[in-house]
């Protein structure tokens, strides 16, 4: 495992962006192991991954933020610093379907994703089996619907004492609210069974069916307080015929859901997704 | 090429049909090339595509129609029956963007689309010359906005006198009038630049641009009044990222959009296509 | 869960087989659920595949074959009958990559493979946690280099003791003796990582890479004596860049392989796959 | 259309590479309009692609080279400018298929392809019509089984007087000498019927069908001596099935060529490939 710092940044675009990014990290000997930018020429805006290794690296990350800041003011910079080496806190919050949780489970313990998980919370318990094979602390909260406020109030205890840094809503069948949804901004990621915008809201399959479309989709995006509208961050399709009936739909769906959510979590653990005007860059 | 017979047809569903069609068939000395079946389980329908060899079928096509009716009477069968030797007369209406009318031509020319093309008709003048390079007749018709009635009314005209089969929109930019549309129901295939339901109405590029989509799509519909609510023929997608502007977007759109009406409308030369519920069947 | 009965069969191609097996079938009363058929132009070859309900068909499946019979014979039929409600027992062989075989045995438990499995054999201990969760007898046997002959004879014991009607090789990195591949001759399923025929052999990733090929791929194909030449189920590919390091491509390759082999083995539960010529058709 | 210059570079990885550049463009006044850099970390090989805006920027073009001198020398640097202003020429050597013709013409006429084509080579008269049609120069040179030295004299009198920079093989089905490769190094672009390197050589589509492989392909590659052996500058990959014919493989081939073929010439004209060890980086 590499050891090195991820510099994930937006600015207005002008001159000289390169350069001072590059002089500053070479002030302190850093070995740049990744650089990719990207202008939005429409809202004039630049964005910019950087990776360096931090091995050489002379400026202590403590103290990066001071260093940085006459940079970062004068260019009007938001920038976000991560260090490779420190394993964020994702929790996972599902229902009954677990294909998105195994797939999620499988993947945390073989390695590919870089994260800890030190809790799952569903409104079910018929997932805490899986949560037993891979060890991950499983917690059952209640969603009824005239108490809704107290199990998010549950919820968010519970997510506040395990330190959590991001959320993964593998196939969670209830609406979070806008308090929730803000508190972690741009931290929560949802998986909807369509290709969004087409099929928004609920029982996207059965309307896939309905209208006799000849592909079926997936859409990881991070939420946003207006339902399957925030950011999307990845899609994928598959191809379907007269010959799938609505359960092949549902079934080829479940493939393409695992696929598509694996990529948008290993993105945001990657420090890979920057957000702006409701849609992400994603540095491949 | 093979001199062939295709049998489209759909009906309720009950046992003995593959057996009362394939006997029909055999006491005429068929040789089946083709045969595939559908039930549609929901619907409680029965829809089948049959293909024969015309050679030693002991039933002139002329008198098909009323040998076959007895059975189709006593099984409520809708069926049409095509003649492969016999090239269906196809009219392609298109306004200024040509890559859809250039990639038709191409393929009529080449051999692969297996039909006549007696006229194109467009509202403006800028496609002419690839009219005139593959040979084809082209009729320029304005469309006023306040004499639409009319410019229809010289379109239907011709289109008569031409005796069309079926309409190809290649990107054409008006809208077609219910009593057009009446007229050629199931027999007008339009390209739209979205993956529908995604992106329906005007400026689909512009709009998945700004919605941050990562896959582009373009469908391939037949045209019922309702704007791009027809039954779906076919669709496909490409990917798309951050670093593809809005030009990428149109450019990689223009190559779906042609590679999506070439296969329709090709399936709807070789009596491949059958509508129901506002879905299609593709006998691929 | 239909109870219903699929006949696959083949033989030489002439007039009047559709109508021959729809009557037989209609004699007995059977209500067609499902006929696909192919002809093989080059090889004058017919292929079909028929399901019907056995609700109402009345005649007992242990009596079709002698019912059957001079249809056969007449036509030189190669045939064989399944059950649906049948499970067909599979047995899985493994070495250390544990991907394939987690993914399998998730859709089994899931429901989503309609099949037995009596038990996982391997070369190594490592996946055995993974046999325990899902409940499935696993047995280590060693194979050593130079005592392969008694490994094998163990596994074949042990694979007819358990009455396995076919094989899945979940990344097993052992190859077969030819008297175990005809003993199973269309019944061991492989999952080769590469488009087959690029890069047959082995590390098939590591030489994509020296290549800089732009896709990978993943192969499901029926093994047969000469290596990774086998008639092919099933294959697909992903998207590589210049980007995707040897791991990358080992993990990417990882999701297409687990998504190829499960299409492969769940089409071969279901009677779909019909073999000749070195090749598959796939009754979808 | 944007007056911007780009700067295609690659040289041993070492620190300070990116601020070096960056500081040089910044002191005439670049604005930097896209950076893209990769590290191959096998080969120990930093490898970079800069656009800037060529308004404001206070370097004349024709003083770069002397410029940048140090710098290149400094750091081993290969490099290669290129001023987007400029079209570079491009020859098309073409057989009997027209289908990658006609598609590269048409998007040469519809300004996709920003490049002129000062010249059309053929061995055959088939396709002078399409030249014709786009106005684009056509010449006859007979290639004799027993005289190619000749022909390839005659076609590289040609290719000087027209001051060519690369040359598209649109389906050209002649072998090249050495001689005549190694002039053009790195600038001839082939598009090969196959998802090399599966079935290079001879006839693919023929070998595919045998083999019964599930998805065909197409590969553009630049050309080097061994054949079909270049580096790959893009591949992609089309489904198929047992219902297709080797015709149906040869036609869904066609726009596979097309597509490939088109996405590697834009790519080139766009300065975006980068060749080393046999393979390309493609900068997107």
């Amino acid at each position: 495992m590499k050891n090195s710092a991820v510099l994930l940044l937006s600015c207005p675009d002008q001159k000289g962006l390169v350069a001072a990014i590059a002089n500053f990290l070479l002030t302190y000997n850093a070995n740049i192991l990744h650089a990719d930018q990207h202008q939005d020429a429409e809202n004039r805006l630049f964005l910019m991954r950087v990776e360096w290794d931090l091995e050489g690296f002379s400026l202590p990350l403590e103290s990066f933020a001071a260093a940085f800041a006459p940079i970062a003011a004068k260019h009007q910079m938001n920038w976000k610093l991560s260090e490779s080496g420190r394993k964020p806190r994702m929790a996972i919050l599902v229902s009954k379907f677990d294909h998105c949780l195994a797939d999620l489970l499988y993947r945390y313990q073989s390695g590919e994703l870089h994260c800890e998980i030190p809790i799952i919370l569903s409104n079910h318990e018929d997932t805490r089996w899986l949560a037993d094979t891979y060890r991950v602390p499983f917690q059952y909260i209640a969603v009824h619907k005239d108490a809704k406020e107290e199990a998010e109030r549950t919820q968010m205890a519970i997510l506040h004492r395990e330190q959590i840094d991001f959320i993964v809503l593998a196939r969670y069948m209830q609406v979070l609210s806008p308090a929730f949804i803000q508190h972690f901004e741009n931290r929560i990621i949802n998986i909807h069974h369509s290709f969004l915008p087409a099929f928004h809201g609920a029982k996207p399959y059965h309307r896939a069916f309905e209208r006799g479309v000849k592909l079926i989709g997936a859409t990881s995006h991070y939420v946003t307080e207006v339902l399957d509208d925030g950011p999307i961050i990845e899609q994928d399709v598959s191809r379907i015929s007269h010959r799938d009936s609505l359960d092949d739909l549902i079934r080829k769906g479940a493939d393409l859901e695992k696929i598509v959510l694996s990529r948008a979590v290993r993105w945001h653990i990657d420090n890979r997704v920057l957000v702006y005007a409701n849609k992400t860059v994603v540095f491949d």
